[in-house]
């Protein structure tokens, strides 16, 4: 894998920062600063962001429709030229007829254009069976991670033990410590099963809940489906049992669902929580209040660098969704492009318009080929012995368990290092290969992990998974 | 004018959420909701956000350079057409070439793009007459907002009396009211000085700031110039008084300067905090921490839909811009087209570039258009007795003050509303003028005002202010 200069010492420098104290700084002021380590806001600092992982998310093919209507949106002139196919422009007029003043220049209101809510709530809709979808529940973002501290800003409150107990999976996705740590909640975590393919474990639930209730509050729980950085895929009946949980413990339910469109594996298949809930009738569908996020940077697009996203609330008090709205407006509003892909994403063309064809033979070869290389990365590294890697049912990476040395923990430990980070940088100094360490999602204490992404093209990642299992081999004979 | 129907739903929507305090609510369900009025974050119920202003904001004529960059960047086959001209190629290809994967569709890093963090950079030294600028001093931003959020979110700690005090002009842009309201900050108001066209009085500075280190800890002084609302443009002494105010009283200074190209006003002219302050020299230049702010969405270009924004830092801890960057990472990367609108912003068609002329003309055409509307803005409104308008010598709003009858303030007070939102509502009601109550931004008690853009085409903009006029004159006999 060629690996850019920038990139590695982007991740350096994250690596540096996660893991020193950076005390020895040059101080080139007469007196004291203002703003310095001992007097910033201390609950950023005890913020912990040790993976700058989706910089490593190069944007897959993209998809040529989907560039076209882009730029006819960007530069209206083109809609006379006869260079692009009529769908595309009748679906960029579309969109800059709901814009403001018709230019994606201006701001759009604080919740996104109303043209591309009610979009997205078309796509829901047909996403789940049928089921209804209300574009007043739609709050368009900035990526699905603005969407997230916005919900996570409003659940946080109270003082000492009353203080909000936010439940969050290990291993997670760090923008979830990291928020909570902002805001000053109190984190609950709760283990996947990794012995059982990172499964959700409804006991493990209650088992966390109840040790947190005599601490802080415990108000929400976040479940990420698919799996991030665990790769696995809830079934239905695991998801009802997650519903049934949060009903009855009276908690509000996140539900992270950017990976919704990257299901791999045979058998998986991905049921939204909304749909799950709407099923379940009474009292479930009419109390347990839900947020579900998604974005434009993942599935088979992954415009990523776009930063569109949604939320959809499900049964949200209304004097809080106005209080959302108020949060939102402090932000202005989302950007426009990003509203714009979004839209394209959740609206594709349909049979008969004459992209079509092209666009599903698109989405099919992207979708069909990272099927492939999940397959190939579980069967690869799971020939090494001292590595395991569950299967990759789904979203876009695997986080295989290494086993390490007893003579690698303690060079670590003399080092200050966790075991998992001297391992990484080792592997990305001898073979440019960069991952990310497992310390940095969370893990269970003794055990060792990396986050891998499944993106390099197929005989890219096939020579990059052999070279891995062969450095860590030697690794380990090194440090036995 | 016309105004569509969203734009006016929108507005009534966020002034009814800013003057009710919405008690009677459907709760739809069986027993009480996890996140409702009483349980959420109390911050954010606290904070006030009574202006969707920016919404109003269309974008102006867009630069048709800009726009053909935009497409190339985004469309990249559309680089083998005939129809771009050279230059808007070369310099798509450029940015291109700094993309991760030469995508716009990729996610950048954290602080933005290299390439356009160093044009940036460039940008700034050749306003400042040649003083140094840092690339890795400048941090891209979604819009200037998330910028503006982020450093004062480092900046806020403290307990009790210890807390940060951040002192903010009044009238002042509501982003940083709300933003301290959710940092459960402590707001310092300082007063701009009306009779003197929005003054910044060093002795107001002063003296409110005496007054609050009796209840927090001042550490932050922020200053909007040009001003948003208020439209002055401060002087070259005036900026050196504020900077030894600050550096003196040990204070970090945010310098909100979004609308540094448009300037109006015969005689008026931007002086940068940075440019200033290095021209000082020792102790300032060494000594006072700076964060300045600028934006993609104002100036000739206004693409405000994009997002794009930067701060540069200056005399910034080493350590804290490390706690910086780890801020920034958590939201992942700002929007990569707004990254590209700024690029361009910062960059304009040099002479001898095939788009140079038609550049020069249109940026030319939009300042001038403006500087002249600013003008009509004051001098018709003044005719009218009861409306006092201040010169609007920068920016983009003019920010009249009106007097009002007693029976409208006591109409007001019946209905539960400030009196200028009376104003504006009943202004909104009969002409469909829609402005922004002076009660949002605040105000000296018992004075009224409101805000309104100049942004309107000449010809629309002298007959609404012809009919503001009118109105004020009815309003006020109906309710003598």
């Amino acid at each position: 894998m060629r690996i850019n200069r920038q990139m590695l010492s982007s991740s350096y420098r994250l690596w540096t920062m996660a893991n020193k104290n950076i005390k020895e700084q040059v101080v080139n002021g007469i007196r004291d600063k203002v703003l310095t380590l001992d007097t910033m806001n201390q609950s950023v600092k005890n913020m912990e962001y040790a993976v700058l992982g989706p910089i490593l998310l190069r944007a897959m093919e993209l998809e040529k429709e989907l560039q076209q209507v882009l730029a006819l949106c960007q530069y209206p002139d083109l809609l006379n030229s006869p260079a692009f196919p009529e769908d595309a422009k009748k679906r960029a007029k579309r969109i800059l007829q709901a814009c403001e003043g018709h230019s994606t220049g201006s701001y759009s209101a604080s919740t996104g254009i109303q043209m591309i809510r009610e979009d997205v709530a078309g796509y829901i809709e047909h996403r789940d069976g049928g089921i209804a979808s209300d574009p007043e529940n739609i709050f368009l973002s900035t990526g699905a991670t603005s969407a997230i501290m916005a919900v996570l800003n409003l659940l946080v409150s109270g003082k000492g033990k009353n203080r909000t107990g936010v439940m969050i999976p290990i291993p997670q996705y760090p923008l979830y410590s990291a928020s909570l740590a902002q805001f000053d909640a109190v984190q609950i975590n709760y283990y996947l099963d990794e012995e059982h393919h990172w499964a959700l474990d409804v006991a493990e639930l209650q088992e966390a809940l109840d040790q947190a209730k005599t601490h802080c509050q415990p108000r929400v729980l976040c479940v990420i489906n698919p799996g991030n950085p665990t790769g696995q895929v809830l079934s239905h009946e695991n998801i009802e049992a997650v519903i049934r949980f949060a009903c009855e413990e009276h908690l509000f339910l996140m539900a992270d669902e950017v990976y919704q469109e990257n299901i791999y594996a045979e058998g998986s298949q991905f049921h939204s929580f909304k749909k799950v809930l709407m099923e379940m009738g009474p009292p479930y569908a009419q109390q347990l209040e839900l947020a579900s996020f998604h974005s434009c940077s993942k599935g088979y697009m992954g415009k990523c660098g776009f930063r569109g996203g949604y939320t959809e609330v499900v049964n949200m008090d209304p004097a809080v969704k106005q209080q959302m709205l108020k949060l939102l407006s402090v932000w202005v509003c989302p950007p426009v492009p990003g509203q714009i892909v979004m839209d394209i994403v959740m609206n594709p063309p349909q049979p008969g318009e004459p992209s079509y064809e092209q666009f599903q033979q698109e989405k099919k070869g992207v979708l069909g080929d990272l099927a492939e290389k999940a397959w190939l990365t579980e069967k690869i590294l799971n020939k090494q012995p001292g590595i395991h890697c569950n299967p990759v049912q789904g979203a876009m990476f695997s986080f295989p368990r290494i086993e390490l040395p007893p003579k690698a923990l303690q060079r670590a430990k003399e080092l200050g290092q966790a075991a998992d980070m001297f391992f990484c940088i080792k592997l990305l100094e001898e073979t440019g290969i960069c991952v990310v360490p497992g310390s940095g999602f969370g893990q269970k204490d003794g055990t060792y992990h990396f986050r891998m992404t499944i993106l390099p093209s197929l005989e890219k990642l096939e020579i990059l998974l052999e070279k891995m299992s062969q450095f860590y081999a030697k690794f380990t004979q090194e440090y036995s």
